[in-house]
């Protein structure tokens, strides 16, 4: 049985904006602050945190790279939260998700992150686990820490493919 | 009149206890994700917002250097949230925190962070601006957003002279 292939896509706000936000300092500040010494570009996340004793928390991932192509066998989702990665490191990373049709997720898109992007998955959005690309790398999480189950893992009857990374060809 | 000078020490857990959080990669991770592919190092700040419509966000501040010695003249402090500052490159910022007593900072005490050190003040902490030294340099921030005032200033009668760095000597 083959397995579907994904291309891999540049990450853009605009098809991205379904499943989440792109963390990344683009553009004109917000504003500034420290007498002008500081430009800060302000709440770029919609951080999204429900159920029994949310709240927020700040942790860091370092993760083993991945390499292309990618099996991709399991999707996962968060019901009580979002969930933000902000790479410590310029590497790549791979930003997989799927838009959901009746708690199943219909076939996956993928996309590669430029140098400094980071994204913040919206609360119930099925996304893949953490995939850094080339080497191993650190990440900035934001997510939920509270009571309840806060995970969904989902396995494919038959898996993707993805890649290989569209940018270069 | 002359300013009081303030040494510059290694930014260490310990001394900064009663201030905030130190958050870096170190030690053994808190446990593992994705099938072993990645460390985690979990809930490593004590994130506390408060009061009217009280919520999390993301931010980021790209800040201009300062130089060293350099002139102390106000601490601030949030009365409604911790805040979070977590760089996005190596270089080393300052830290500069006082203690209160009866609402008034004492005489501040000043760090250098290690390359990959970010700290988190606690709420209610009294703390100098985002102080990077060297070059420009990005940082995220993990804020809290909503109503009320979330911002005392205190602008010191003799202002402080903080440096040259102790590391050095």
């Amino acid at each position: 049985m083959l397995a579907t292939p994904i291309d891999i896509l540049p990450l853009t706000g605009e098809a991205f904006a379904p499943f989440g936000d792109i963390l990344e300092i683009a553009g004109e500040p917000s504003f500034q602050i420290n007498r002008g010494m500081c430009d800060r570009f302000h709440d770029v996340a919609t951080l999204d945190f429900v159920g029994p004793g949310a709240r927020s928390n700040i942790s860091f991932a370092r993760s083993r790279p991945y390499a292309l192509p990618l099996t991709l066998d399991m999707v996962e989702r968060h019901p009580l939260g979002s969930q933000a990665f902000i790479p410590l490191s310029a590497e790549p990373f791979l930003v997989v998700v799927a838009a959901d049709e009746d708690g199943r997720p219909q076939q996956p898109l993928a996309f590669v992150t430029a140098p400094g992007q980071g994204v913040n998955y919206h609360r119930g959005v099925w996304h893949g686990v953490l995939t850094p690309l080339g080497q191993d790398a650190d990440f900035v999480i934001v997510d939920r820490a509270g009571d309840g189950n806060n995970l969904e893992e989902f396995y494919f009857d038959r898996p993707y493919v993805v890649g290989p990374d569209m940018r270069s060809n």
